[in-house]
């Protein structure tokens, strides 16, 4: 969590880092400043300190609301930087690097660039900043500091991922209700008009409703029938809701603006399901079950309760990532991952990844599957789960998991 | 546009350039693929080739709506790219992208790589990317080739924008109807139950009716008085609307999900505006009807329409940013910029950048203003126009420039 950036920075050799950004959300920037809603400049965190910020005087106000020290551009002199320049902020940005670093007295030593940016700049100006005298400028990759920081969670953080899981669990409620308020005309589902239902209806709905608990969606997925058999296939808006078909609806929304993330995914039938559909979702959803019941205690490997999975699912006769490396067919990802402010963190639950743990602060989903494309048709259950400080795994999402939509209409 | 990238990769000495990207929208992705929806993998365009998308498996269908050539990491055998970097994702990757580029036979060369996603990442891997035989591997900063490419939009660019465009001015209206639908108690705007009318209210009905038109806000400024004399300050949700002060409102929002912008502000006043307020206002718009007059004919470097806002505002007695390049109080920012699939592009209208020009299919924003935050108030009016191919300045934005919003209610 995020007191433990002092240590990690410790044991990465890292005096100080800086979370940059521009207009889009960067978790990162986020994460150091409190959710400070500005654009650019950059945050600095010397180790043993308080980030500081340094930003556009335009938007000093939104740095101040973060209750961090700022620090406007013109404190640096950015006017006169730009013109010793001759006009190339480039260059006078990293001069401007250089002013900060100095204010703030930050010791010689390696600077770590952290964030969501327009990567080609930084790959660029990496160069440039490295010759500014006594401080040698790093990426960082695979489990990055902030990675390892977002793995646990504080009480603060918690709090605001169980809001956002009641809203996100308040919106799959009323996308049932919205669907099932319709009625059947053939094996299309229709508008008291008589108009085709379609996934592009549903997903503004959807889209509006979450607004109402202050949620934005970041690409949800209403999938049917073959679609659904490919996990990130996210609908065709124009496709009308059909009879029988399965739905993969995966909810990933997140506060307005940037923050915290909720993941659900239900499998849903409009009017019936087929055998063979209910037969998978009864497998998928013991699949479900045998993680729970697999789960132990804090420490366990995260690959346990993958390996449970691949076991069950094989012992069926399911092809698998693990029988199967390539096969697109069957249960084709890992069972889950960290949640938090942004959609995909550590830890993973991959059978191939062996060192990540669970733990006590983990906010994560548990996601198994079955896709059949050839046979048009896929299931995915998932609901996001934290472990508490007793060690519980207790989930996070509020809402049932039926699979067949009765129509009123 | 989008057909000169190979003649500016030509001039870059580039071989190929990468557009990367994550679960973060990053436009050169988008620019590149029509659209895709994906969260990872990567685009590859070969100088004087089309893109092709080298994607997970589970994206695949995605990537083929793109219409572009589509490789899964299967084919070029990330299972075991990943057994022999026991496990090292990162190191896979590497090899991933090496056996990409010499699938596709790109010639040995400088390779650009572009898009928006972590920059830890990327300054991280370049390292290793530089090790792969017969590519060296460069960022860009400054005017970068995507931001050359998008100075220009091409028919589809410019129709999407013009959607875009009719479904924020209709937003406008809307929230300018909402506000008017409300009656006022003392100098607070309240609701037919008697509480007050808020600013997160205002946010919450403008964000429900962007999604009437699938546009997606992206942070818009709903800043009243004090707050409204610093362009970046986004308004505090909690506030009470007040009759008299000065809001400036800049709403820029996108095609749901990451696409096209629309950039609008306009300054409202509720109930009355006092002297001082109605007449900073009215010589803003004679600022910017000064722009309008001033433009001339494509070629016109962009500097010369900030100098005239420059001069007749200095002629007044603001204090401007060439004038007083620290100031916080009057003109403190640059006349505009372009928009596209980024809110802030190339040209700029900048007195301090001597090189942008005017061009046939610019779709650029004209926003003059005045701040006096120790008055407690702020004006800006901004509109986006283009220039058609006769070489006209024509309005994007459709509605109307009134101060004051008379309450109905």
């Amino acid at each position: 969590m995020k007191s433990d950036l002092d240590r990690l920075m410790a044991q990465r050799d890292l005096q100080a880092l800086v979370a940059v950004g521009d207009e889009t959300y960067s978790a990162p920037r986020d994460y150091l400043t409190n959710g400070a809603q500005v654009t650019g400049g950059l945050v600095i965190k010397q180790r043993g300190a308080d980030p500081v910020m340094v930003v556009n005087p335009m938007e000093i106000e939104e740095a101040a609301a973060s209750g961090l020290k700022v620090y406007s551009y013109h404190d640096f002199g950015w006017a006169d930087l730009v013109k010793e320049a001759e006009g190339d902020r480039s260059k006078a940005t990293v001069r401007l690097w250089e002013r900060a670093l100095r204010e703030l007295a930050v010791p010689p030593g390696r600077v770590g660039i952290y964030g969501t940016s327009d990567v080609n700049v930084y790959i660029d100006m990496v160069n440039d900043l490295n010759r500014i005298d006594g401080y040698t400028f790093v990426g960082e990759r695979g489990l990055t500091i902030f990675d390892e920081a977002y793995i646990t969670k504080d009480a603060d953080e918690l709090a605001r991922l169980k809001k956002v899981a009641a809203g996100t669990s308040a919106t799959l409620r009323a996308a049932w209700d919205y669907i099932a308020s319709h009625r059947a005309q053939g094996d299309t589902v229709v508008r008291s008009d008589g108009t085709p239902l379609t996934i592009g209806d549903v997903k503004r709905f959807v889209r509006r409703t979450l607004l109402d608990y202050d949620l934005e969606d970041t690409g949800m997925i209403f999938a049917q029938g073959r679609d659904a058999g490919f996990p990130h296939s996210r609908g065709q808006d124009d496709q009308p809701l059909r009879l029988g078909q399965s739905i993969i609806f995966d909810l990933f929304p997140r506060e307005v603006g940037g923050g915290y993330y909720h993941d659900v995914t239900r499998t849903w039938c409009i009017g019936y399901a087929s055998d063979e559909v209910r037969q998978t979702y009864d497998t998928v959803m013991q699949a479900f079950q045998i993680v729970m019941d697999t789960y132990e205690e804090p420490g366990q490997p995260t690959y346990v309760l993958q390996e449970a999975v691949l076991d069950y699912y094989e012992s069926l006769g399911h092809p698998t990532q693990r029988s199967q490396p390539n096969t697109m067919s069957g249960y084709v990802h890992t069972l889950g991952h960290g949640v938090g402010l942004n959609i995909h963190e550590r830890p993973s639950l991959s059978h191939l990844l062996r060192t990540d743990t669970l733990q006590v602060g983990n906010a994560l989903t548990i996601e198994p599957g079955l896709y059949y494309p050839d046979k048009g048709y896929g299931v995915r259950i998932e609901d996001t789960v934290f472990i508490d400080e007793n060690g519980q795994m207790l989930t996070l999402t509020d809402f049932h998991k039926e699979l067949v939509i009765p129509l009123e209409g």
